[in-house]
């Protein structure tokens, strides 16, 4: 019964490989050099925690635009870190709890990640996490308190502990007074160029052939399309462009033209 | 007694065919190019869900007036997937549960069509099953925000969902900051044109005679009805016409006058 | 008990004649043409229920100003359709009730309703129902949500519903984004000329003789009612109209003098 | 217990005059004609009700500034009547009930009234009934949904009811658009001139010797007191004038002066 | 345990003489000639209430700025009159309630006061005891509700009773629309001369010397404090400056100048 | 189990050292001179309430920016008091308690504390403690109230209470009418110049050499940063500056140059 799956979280020590290895299930694709300095940025950060005696407690924010790929990245990073404790919080996890529920689990969590020396918790989807609407806004603050008292406290003598958190509205955390919460943020781009997104395709191999390719860029081009990135223009996360991708394969006319015609339906270009 | 209704919900496995083509009461009228148009692209995206390894999860949104045949349409999408599992969630199926209720019963839904290969979940009318009111405005955020978490959550292993939403308040959507929870969105238009009109009256044989029904076209024409869709001018939902053509089918005097007369009543030219 | 008073509520099957005729106490009087109007029209709606395969439930409202008749011409149209199954819905017999009593007892009589060939049920007084006030505006989300749903719901096949719902704030339902719940809608007007109010009042024999009847109509006149209908100038419900005629009925100077004073002070011309 | 204050109330049937007679403690001032009309038109409602057969119902709104006498002249109507039901309703019974206890006290007092062939409610003060503050503002609008829907509804067959209604905030009602609600208003005004003061003054005895009251008057004459009403200058409650008289009277120094400074002080000219 | 407080209440007939005196603490400092009219005029509505048949009920307001002593003179005011039941109820005694209990509390202490043929009862702090904040602005309207009723319900027959509250937000009092809940009010002012800190000064002997004192008052004066009061210009409460004179008092290089700078920081001049 | 923890709370009588020490983990560095002068007027406020007669609670105020040092510094004077009882009340140990158990939480730490002749309590973090939220603003006002009453209330007789808050937000508290519940306020500031800075890198020796920090400090000049404080230019809690420090402490290409782009990527310069 949904109302329980309080009681089936994991054990409380260890590491839940497959459920981090899942929210990564395209892979990490290199299509532009943000991708690698966020990563080795996020190695910095575990070392801190692994290594300084001041500082026990170190919380970091991944934000960027919807689909950007901020939850790929911080469960890569905390994989990355091997450390004995690793666990994802999602509002996923949470669905039909009540604030009061959310804020024990996420209390859980935190207690079960103190008993171990060095330990990983990745906040995934802060606003989602926190009901918020920007109607009213509306969001439980009960569990934004929670949270915010939670980034914040020191472990236990001895213990170590990184926390990932990822949202899609840093300006939300703002108007909330909650970004002194985090020791440092990293930004995490969406696609903003046309050589971005054909470096993305050629990845998942979308079309049959070279010429398809060149002219599907042709077309993209003449919609409008920049090469390069420019200010303001293009904004298109990677999880999105994968699943129009995925559609147009399906297309019997072949998946050029039915991605110009989708790409600029949705409102880009 | 109806706040028990949660439990005697469908069989978890299987598709409920009589409820699927009870919302499709009257056919589909091919009134205008959009209905095959849309009834194609629907397809698309169940192939998208029955063949890529990257997405096991899509969801779609039909948006449009009240009355355009959004359910009908979404309707016709789910059952031609011939998926094993297909489940219509609409308010009707609601009243009176509590917010904690719906909640529960969404999430049984979803969790419901994990158990089966290939899934078409149609969550018929957001507006109503959030309980919207554009005074204040008020919604339910619980289920809101259980809605956006569940259009999100890649099922488990080796399973593959297809969601098709319906709204006739897309805006509403867009203020909520929901839009981005659906992959993509499709237009369901009103009739927008007395040969629109005259397609769907035909087929319901309303007037008895050619000469009646050339009759009611000319007092429409003349009572500013355009002949063709002019931008801003006409916008009059399927389900509303039929419902008008049979109140003036029971005028003793005859259809046509009490046409003219009914749609000028209700604002329509 | 009257927290208990949805147990008592009456044989699921048939009709309360007398608490129909109870809301219709003096009578329909005659005063203008849209008296019959509205009559007949409401009988073309009920012979569509009766007749249309296409469209086995429809739902109409009736507006116009405070006292204007609603409720007494709603119970007369839904007497004369001598369907098996008519119940009046009021706040009236929600005194006390939670909202949740509220939705339960309303989709009771709308699943009581359903087991009949062909039923009326009329909702009267939406916005009491609602509780609506227009400070905030608060009202009952839930209620009106519920009602709604109901308005809109098929009856399971072979059954047929004529809905009748009044209200005297048709402005409110359009701020709900409710007006689409209604195939149409009738407006009753209040009295608007000094020869509509001598119709009433010669009705109801206010007057002991002609000379007294004439010198009341004159001092009226003299006053500022106008003897034909003038755009926005008289709006006087007949319910109020009544009430006034038979206070002053009781003054012992006769019933004149009283009339004018009375009808002036309450802010009519 | 006060909570349980409820189940105490007074005998269904029958009159509570010591409680009635307790609000009219310092009895009727005749200090200005308005006194007089009021009472003869509260006789000709009672007789109304006595008396037509098309009004068994008839509601009234006694409105008037703090402290004018609103409370003591409804009872003072009430009992004149002689109807073997008569009930006061204030909120001074009702500390401490919850909202739905409020309700179903109202709710039984109007079922205990349709018992009697004929009777009177005063329902005094609504703006405390209500719990009405005009910061929000806030109120119980269960308690006003279910004050107008029993201000409505007819009595049973062969019952009659008047209901007098009393409130120091008329344009709180109008705007929660439940003017409508009472079928007549009376207005009770507060002493607006020297003369009046005078009267009342006189009535209770305040001063010793008449060169004592003269000497009063004219301090108050000089201090700027209108000897007879003049538009927007002067609003004294009754009710607020017996109490600073009482309070003079135990000034070691004579009333007259601390009369003055007192009325001074208070912002009385 | 401190939610069942409400038990432990004192007994319900007499005095609790020491808590009223806990309040007067540092005694009343005759430090301007208001000190002495407040304790006049009080003792005029102590006889009132002994003397008056008309107004068994009086009830007094007692405001100022924050620490002006107000408490201090309710408490020495009610203490004088000697009756028989002499109560203070203050925000303190009801920590942790909910609104509930403190609606039933103050119902039981006015409750018991109607055993007594003469009582006080001291309403401490209506701000607090609403727990209101300007933000919103928020309150507990039940509680206000329930103290505007009581403020105002006579007691029964043969009973008396006095009523004076203090507060520091008479403004709040005036939004509220509660100030015709008072009778009478009386306005408590803070220090606003030198002539008076120096004559409360001189009282607690915080001076070893009159040297120190005079260079004190020189350095005052040259800060800007005028010696004898001006519009607009100080207002510092007494229970303020008698705690600064207590800090200022361990310093060990002298209270005369850690007094003009501590003045000085909190904003006086 | 966290809902419980109120149960394992402290010792009632005692001081919790280890607690408190936890708080000052990176000792208390004198990078400037309020430094000092606040941990002295902590010292005179402690000295009042060892002495005075006349003051027995004593209630101080330590705000300023985030991480500027606040808790170590309140938990430093505490200690120092060597007073009896000593307790520190934060957020941080109220994590899912309900508004109701947050207030009986605080209550029995001051009823607590009352069993001791001399006790400090430090109230760590007002805005957390009251949920605070900017958005609206939200805050727990149950809280807030029982906190202002506590903070107001005198100790039974012979016990005397020094109470020590903090905040962040001293603006919240004027905005809530709360800051005269403080009889003082100590202001303190974040550092503000490099001189600051640099004082606290060469404590926790950040740079392997003096080459090093020479170089660190010209390009922190270089990017703006002034060598003494100017107004309104930097601004950067002791807390965080720590915390960079140690995250590029683990830099292989040396700490200086990360410095430099992380406290500009912050904001500061
Ligand atoms: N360079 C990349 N960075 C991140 N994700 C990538 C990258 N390349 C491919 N991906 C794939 O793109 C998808 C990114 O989705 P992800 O859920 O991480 O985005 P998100 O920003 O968290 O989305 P949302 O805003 O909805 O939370 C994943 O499937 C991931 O495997
Ligand atoms: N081309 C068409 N498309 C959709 N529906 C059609 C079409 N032709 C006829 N219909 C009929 O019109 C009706 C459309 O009603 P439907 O409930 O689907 O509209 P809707 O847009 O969902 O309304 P609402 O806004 O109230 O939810 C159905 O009875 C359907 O059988
Ligand atoms: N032509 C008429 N139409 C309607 N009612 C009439 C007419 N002539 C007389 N009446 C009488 O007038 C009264 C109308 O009252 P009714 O309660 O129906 O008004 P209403 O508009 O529903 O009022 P409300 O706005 O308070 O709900 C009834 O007593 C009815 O018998
Ligand atoms: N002419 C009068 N009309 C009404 N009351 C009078 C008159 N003369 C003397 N009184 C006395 O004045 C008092 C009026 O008080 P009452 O409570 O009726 O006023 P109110 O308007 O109801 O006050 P509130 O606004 O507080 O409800 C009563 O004690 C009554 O005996
Ligand atoms: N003339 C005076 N009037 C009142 N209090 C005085 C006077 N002289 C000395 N005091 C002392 O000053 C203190 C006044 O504090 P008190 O609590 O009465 O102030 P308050 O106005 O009620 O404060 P608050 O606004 O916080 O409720 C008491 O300790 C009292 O003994
Ligand atoms: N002069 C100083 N004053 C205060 N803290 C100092 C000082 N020098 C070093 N520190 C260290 O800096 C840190 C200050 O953190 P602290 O939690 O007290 O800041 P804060 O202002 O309470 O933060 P927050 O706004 O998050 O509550 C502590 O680790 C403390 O040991
Ligand atoms: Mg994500
Ligand atoms: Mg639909
Ligand atoms: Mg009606
Ligand atoms: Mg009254
Ligand atoms: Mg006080
Ligand atoms: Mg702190």
């Amino acid at each position: 019964d949904f109302l329980h799956a309080l009681e089936e979280v994991q054990p409380a020590f260890g590491v839940n490989e497959e459920e981090l290895q899942a929210v990564v299930q395209n892979g990490i694709i290199h299509f532009a050099d943000h991708v690698h300095n966020i990563l080795r940025d996020g190695k910095l950060f575990v070392e801190q925690v692994r290594n300084s005696e001041r500082t026990p407690l170190v919380s970091l924010l991944l934000h960027g635009p919807p689909g950007s790929g901020k939850t790929a990245l911080a469960a890569t990073i905390a994989m990355a870190s091997e450390f004995p404790f690793i666990k994802l919080i999602s509002a996923e996890a949470m669905v039909g709890f009540s604030e009061q529920q959310k804020i024990g689990y996420l209390n859980k969590v935190f207690t079960d990640s103190y008993k171990s020396p060095l330990s990983v918790i990745v906040v995934d989807g802060i606003e989602r996490i926190l009901e918020y609407v920007p109607i009213g806004p509306r969001f439980l603050n009960g569990v934004l308190q929670a949270l915010i008292v939670l980034l914040h406290k020191r472990p236990p003598k001895g213990r170590r502990l990184l926390i990932l958190s990822t949202t899609s509205n840093r300006q939300m955390l703002a108007d909330m007074d909650a970004l002194d919460a985090f020791a440092s943020s990293l930004r995490v781009p969406a696609l903003s160029s046309l050589r971005e997104i054909s470096s993305v395709l050629r990845d998942v191999s979308l079309f049959s052939s070279k010429e398809e390719e060149a002219r599907a860029m042709t077309l993209l081009q003449q919609a409008g399309f920049a090469e390069e990135t420019k200010v303001g223009q293009l904004s298109l996360g990677v999880k999105k462009l994968l699943n129009v991708a995925e559609m147009c394969r399906q297309d019997q006319d072949g998946a050029g033209e039915k991605l110009v015609t989708s790409l600029m339906e949705m409102g880009y270009m």
